[in-house]
């Protein structure tokens, strides 16, 4: 079964806004088993729609049109499809009714185009606008792909779709059974790295299959298994990640498409009740700044510092100033100093602290240059040394990934792994 | 001159990401008089790709494709696209010494699919990829369209566009004469009341033209004139600018689409030797870490202090526990009272605090609730007050911004002005 969409709007295709309904229809056709494999943009134009409609009737078995069943003269596409449908057009007795009752109710004149927001394809099925006037339409095609009208205003769109259009979806198409779906995510591994490690699990299989995506400075794995009950899709995907875990779980560190590092991080701290605090060169609040991100934090989260300078190290962390002397500021001596120091002022059971070279050159140490200390408890402090690139902000950013891999490591006992 | 945008890859058409380059891409190619009719999406599959590139030659003269030029096996526009023009590939080798290099100073193993990423068409051109390592190509072809491909992740495609493609194609196809663009930067008023301001000068204009362009928390405007020299399009530009500024001048703040608000107020910092340092509550290290994103930050700012909780204000800033306990975490008295206090303890002339409600609420304070204190030299300390809205992230990084834009006006002693 395959879709195809079609967003209508000339404001999108001059990128005026962005269109954010395609990927909500995408993401909700998947679940019934629906694969879309186009996506088109086109104005709001007669002819070039109907070019699209040509195009897409010979690669889709049904057609989802978004916008332009408003009440501007612009707005002709519902007039264009069922024109190339060959469907005439009536009108949703209750759609007229809320039109005219509205246009009553707030004194304000009707146009005709107001009531032709009321029209639907004569043997398809109107579909229920609850926060707007244009009806949509499903009507089942036996000459050619089946078309569904959509509006565009996502508020209006998306009640829509949920609640009136994908039930007469399922209806009409659906196999029997259910895709599911689970999205792991790590970090310290690149999208590359991954993929090539799993290449036989990736390219092999067709149920589940499994999808790579890279986010910025970490990967994430989509495996998603269709089966005849949600028990079996389960089934499959335990199987699928038990295999994919025996391969890279080093680098995994948790679920989910909106879960990232600093969350996981932040949730072992309140659960563990563990107040942390930073000592932050190199960084400069960029690790206090993204743990901030997380609700709930200050449960376990006082403060911190930030010391960019020499001077600032000694004055606001107690650093010894003969290790600076000694060992330079990037070194293993001074982020132990300064996570020690941060420990004891902020009396915190975690402190972290960053040192390093986030652009240019420092005292003999290329750009990429960190370490990273880590003072947990009683623990002797430890410090580790990374390698990064050469952009001042990257560097930054992976420098408090890696900060906060080291934090989860450490509070679960977990071995450290060779960042690859 | 048509265009078509093809975006590739699997994650937009299954709705996993949006796709927000189309919508720029298009919004700067109308800046070069190039229309776009349709855009398509397409998942990383050879055939589709191929039909739909057979489909977009038969209706455009340009063809570009955003992504699939990175290095894993689902990556296969650059292949998939030298097949459909006849050009074989052959190896950019600036990006091939930027990928060997990374990976030997990182130390990290190399596959040949990270080789690819050099790879351009032969009788094409080869666009730097500043911020990436796949290498984008436009290619002249004699036979069809000519084709543009650009990388997809939106920090690579952007600055490549905006740098290296945007001037490609004006030359290419470009009447006669010079095209010349400015950017003006403004912070303090949104986009839709700076369009209406400005309405009659955008929509009026054919040359220079004028587009707004929102980004996070800012607006920007591309005044654009075609001329016999550029002299002439410069004069053309300096007029348009001096009736924007007449309207709208008092939130302009910088030139260039790579300037910034934190580069600006860093630099006004350099230039005047001021030194800065920061106590953060709400916004946790946040303004620290902006303003860390400055090269050569580290001349004027040594250090300060993420104070979260009430105990740390006290015990790292000095704060009297009964200002605290009188007006209130959130108040005037306690944000004056952390810039000062900060001001001290670092000796720096300048000294910002930022203390309010980033989410929920806060004692009877509202979400988006923020007071922004600031200490100069020997003036009198002054906090103000904002409201922003009820995300969290969204509220620090506004209160960031409104910061910056407080130091900026305090250095060179311009009047605040009311945020619309």
């Amino acid at each position: 079964m395959q879709a195809e969409i079609i967003a209508v709007g000339t404001e999108i295709l001059l990128g005026q806004i962005t269109d954010t309904n395609s990927p909500l229809v995408a993401r909700l056709l998947a679940t019934l088993d629906i694969d879309t494999y186009y996506q088109t943009v086109v104005g709001d134009n007669r002819e070039r729609l109907l070019s699209a409609l040509e195009i897409a009737s010979e690669r889709a078995d049904l057609i989802i049109t978004i916008g332009g069943l408003g009440p501007t003269p612009d707005d002709l596409t519902k007039q264009t499809v069922s024109e190339f449908v060959k469907q005439t057009l009536i009108e949703d007795q209750p759609a007229l009714d809320k039109i005219l009752d509205y246009h009553q109710r707030t004194q304000r004149p009707m146009s005709i185009n107001n009531r032709l927001q009321a029209l639907y394809m004569a043997d398809g099925q109107p579909l229920l606008n609850e926060t707007g006037f244009a009806v949509g339409c499903f009507y089942q095609n036996p000459n050619g792909p089946d078309v569904l009208l959509l509006p565009g205003p996502p508020w209006e769109l998306e009640p829509m779709l949920v609640k009136h259009a994908l039930p007469v979806l399922a209806e009409n198409y659906q196999q029997s059974g259910v895709l599911f779906s689970r999205v792991l995510r790590f970090y310290g591994i690149g999208e590359s790295r991954l993929v090539t490690q799993l290449a036989n699990l990736i390219e092999n299989q067709t149920n589940p299959t499994v999808a790579p995506y890279a986010k910025a400075h970490e990967v994430t794995l989509r495996i998603t298994a269709q089966a005849k009950t949600t028990d079996a899709a389960i089934k499959l995907i335990d199987e699928m990640e038990a295999d994919i875990m025996a391969e890279v779980g080093d680098y995994f560190y948790g679920y989910g498409d909106d879960f990232s590092l600093e969350e996981c991080v932040g949730d072992l701290l309140i659960n563990s009740n563990l107040h942390i605090t930073a000592a932050e060169s190199m960084t400069s609040g960029l690790f206090q700044s993204t743990l901030g991100k997380v609700a709930g934090i200050s449960q376990v989260f006082d403060g911190g510092l930030v010391t960019y300078s020499p001077a600032t190290k000694i004055a606001l962390l107690d650093v010894d100033p003969e290790v600076i002397e000694e060992h330079g500021v990037v070194s293993e001596a001074t982020a132990c100093a300064m996570a020690v120091g941060a420990q004891k002022k902020l009396g915190a059971d975690i402190a972290i602290s960053f040192t390093g070279v986030a652009s240019g050159e420092l005292e003999g140490h290329e750009a990429g240059t960190v370490w990273i200390g880590i003072a947990f408890e009683d623990d002797p402090v430890q410090a580790f040394l990374y390698h990064f690139g050469t952009e001042r902000q990257k560097n930054r950013e992976r420098a408090v990934m890696a900060g906060l891999d080291l934090i989860r490591r450490t509070i679960l006992g977990l071995p450290s792994v060779e960042y690859k």
